[in-house]
């Protein structure tokens, strides 16, 4: 399933996302630009996660990209990060057997068995495939002044590694968290659906440092009080397996499917945070992994899967990691990397994750968000992100470029951007023209500067949505706009002048 | 040349930069992770750039960090990005023939004449070094796809490959602005002095494509007159070559030795941008290239130096790259990279370069600001970092735990946070030595809550830098905090409560 080229020519003309990059030498699968609306929106999505991350107590920290392949070995990827495939004899392409399974809708037994007779050829060259399933790693390796290592496959084992620095810095005081935003990398066979399945991508991860009785605390049955009002749309694992249906859950049905309070409660953390980014109740859903699709380490995982015109997407995990992580890297690294718990005993600490990655949800935005109308007889391409997420807040339009008014238009333009609202200037073609420009961009307010507001200091003021237009003075466009935008004022209650 | 061990134990103790990472696994050179304190005061740095950028109207962008083989041949840095080195026949190792000229106080030539007759041997093991002179090409080589593909070694050249794009969302109008701020890596021989130089760093660059006539318009000459008040420590490569010192300049003085206005506008854009950073003029010099330190794509280039205990750090370049870079790419990639000029000529635009390094101006920062002072005897380590650029704001102690201080101090804490003030709750140890912590953590401002607060609902507040105090009222905090950050208040002004 592909999103219609009218979708991929708006990313790209509205400068949103370029690629595969680099165009001009004939693009590389799987790399991605993002272009200056783009970057825009991806600073608010992160920006976003930032914040809820720190108002959580949560710190920020930054580890390299790169590290070798001792750590690798440690965390597991070096075995266990692969895809399994097929080689066709012919063309040496190698073929994803649980995609290949899926595109023929039959089992990956079957699919096995059918290749062994025969019966399934390449899917490139129409070639023999051989039957034996081979491990393609998919860390992108290299090598740093003699060693080998690796581009990080995912951000969280680098936030594991410094855990004796945290455990110092926050003064041996558990929960300890603390959360990375940055470029992981994983080399996919078949990069596809723009960057919802990326070889370079951003991810934003959390990792709580905890006990296990801290986990079951008091404490967080009653910071789960906080979300008493909240209802999500959960999947619990034993619905799946009886073909039942997900249902509309606060965190106390929740918590029969999921023991650990502290682990519901990062559930519910994340649930308010995709609803701060703007993703409706009706397209979020929350899975539990199956007993047979946790990965190695997970003592359990819910993901938070969005529904866009392609099928539902993952956009972020919750996983319980138990004491796997650090165990692991004290085998490895032989540092012992163990707290003194409540008991008095060296223990490996727990960790809960909150594994976001970033591209996906700006995708899914995009894609939730961009709708084509059909306003008087006239198709209109608009896109209505959430306000607080729009790349450009205002446009600001001189009416005509004489009579002063260009300039006029120009000085509350500069006024604006000095102000930190992200403004945008156009002088370029007739109102009808530069309005349905702003409206692909998502720019949800323009300001028009015409010869009354010579006279009277007045502009006028349009709301994308509704199409409709108030004069307001020059002096309140600031605030006025800022009230807008964090929903503090609505566009029907603006006084008119 | 070194900082003291008291420095680098300041950086690690106090969470701004630990490593080599993966310090567990015993460090790779090069490598560093910016810790809870180092990572705020990053974003700090990055968005203070960040919004000088988009003031002067740049949009940002972000491209991939890898990039297929063919991108590096276009460049030039398959073949130019490289370390001249010679090898030592016995144990292998490679050693860069300018440093080890440099440490041996000769020329390069007088070296490999004395290699040649035995004269120098491997500094590592005392064998006899190779004669012929190598070539290390400093890229970090990977492979995706199956194509051969490098770790970017710069962000600029990853923002002039989508020109194209750029070219039609800004219509077609000149000067385009982008910048970029991500990694970018070097596989240096020797990494040194901590993240000075490292093998994985952040770059932000800003790039103006730009005409000709619009380099020397009228335009330009008229912005500079911004600058008229504005004077900095330049060094022209005339006066380098005449033994002569650097001077203070304003831009008509600094116009004598480079001729294009937009290039000399840029130049001071940059000058603001450190004064904004809180550099010094006494510890800030800007230094041309001489024509033969120039790199082969640069028209011009001065660069922006700091003094350091570890001597004068190169931080920034700003760069005339004439139409180099899209002639090399249209070139290589046989596309057309080209703009209708004024005079309706098909072009290559003229490239101008601000490129920033995050991680120097970083170390720099702290190298300069962190002082060992002596007070009543006693010895204070205290970071005198400009207000703006502190990783946290504020802190909040209560005065003693019990009779619901310690609770008070909490909810102040809690609802200061969610004003997103940077801020620090520490209620553990005596005043005094939890002083002595947020001085060295460069936390300017301190707020005690103790019984009078209960009665009367004022704070004391700590000024870190004369360590004087006042009370002020509980609903105060925020506003008066925020002006004394913004420098709109000073502490002397407060009034009385």
């Amino acid at each position: 399933m592909a999103r219609t080229n009218d979708f991929e020519s708006f990313l790209i003309k509205n400068g949103f996302i370029w690629g595969p990059e680099p165009e001009i030498y004939g693009g590389l699968a799987g790399f991605y630009t993002y272009g200056p609306l783009g970057t825009l929106l991806k600073r608010n999505v992160e920006n976003t996660i930032r914040n809820e991350f720190k108002v959580q107590d949560f710190f920020e920290i930054e580890s390299p990209f790169i590290a070798p392949k001792e750590v690798w070995e440690g965390s597991g990827h070096l075995l266990g990060f692969v895809d399994k495939v097929v080689i066709c004899k012919k063309c040496k392409r190698s073929f994803r057997i649980d995609k290949l399974a899926e595109e023929k809708g039959i089992s990956v037994k079957e699919l096995l068995k059918r290749i062994k007779e025969n019966k399934v050829k390449c899917p490139n060259c129409n070639g023999a495939l051989g039957s034996k399933v081979e491990s393609f790693n998919l860390m992108i390796k290299t090598e740093v002044g003699g060693r080998e290592a690796f581009n990080r496959p995912e951000t969280a084992t680098m936030t594991y590694l410094p855990f004796k620095r945290y455990y110092d810095f926050f003064r041996k005081k558990l929960p300890i968290k603390v959360f990375q935003i940055g470029r992981a990398y994983r080399n996919e066979i078949s990069p596809r659906q723009n960057v919802l399945r990326g070889r370079e991508f951003t991810q934003a991860e959390g990792q709580i440092f905890i006990t296990k009785e801290l986990e079951y605390s008091e404490r967080f049955k009653s910071k789960l009080k906080e979300f008493k009002s909240v209802k999500g749309v959960f999947w619990p694992a034993e619905f799946q397996e009886k073909a039942q249906k997900e249902k509309l859950m606060n965190y106390q049905e929740v918590s029969k499917y999921t023991e650990k309070p502290a682990y519901v409660y990062y559930l519910f953390l994340t649930y308010k945070l995709f609803e701060r980014l703007g993703f409706p109740q009706d397209k979020l859903r929350i899975r539990q992994h199956k007993d047979d699709e946790r990965a190695h380490y997970a003592v359990d995982a819910w993901d938070f899967e969005v529904k866009t015109s392609l099928g539902w997407i993952e956009c972020c995990g919750v996983h319980d990691r138990g004491d796997y992580d650090l165990k692991r890297h004290s085998k490895y690294s032989n540092e012992n990397l163990v707290i003194l718990d409540e008991n008095g005993n060296n223990v490996h600490p727990q960790i809960l994750e909150i594994a976001f990655g970033v591209d996906r949800p700006i995708y899914c935005l995009l894609d939730i968000f961009y709708k084509v109308e059909t306003v008087n007889g006239e198709s209109r391409a608009v896109l209505k992100l959430p306000k607080q997420l729009t790349p450009i807040k205002l446009a600001v339009f001189p009416l005509v470029k004489k009579d002063g008014i260009a300039e006029l238009a120009n000085k509350i333009y500069q006024t604006l951007k000095k102000a930190k609202l992200e403004v945008y200037y156009d002088e370029v073609a007739s109102i009808g023209r530069r309005y349905r420009r702003v409206d692909e961009k998502g720019i949800p307010f323009v300001i028009t500067i015409d010869y009354q507001t010579k006279e009277d200091q007045t502009v006028t003021l349009r709301d994308k949505d509704s199409m409709k237009q108030i004069r307001i003075k020059i002096s309140d466009i600031e605030k006025t706009v800022n009230e807008l935008i964090s929903g503090a004022l609505k566009f029907s209650q603006i006084n008119k002048h």
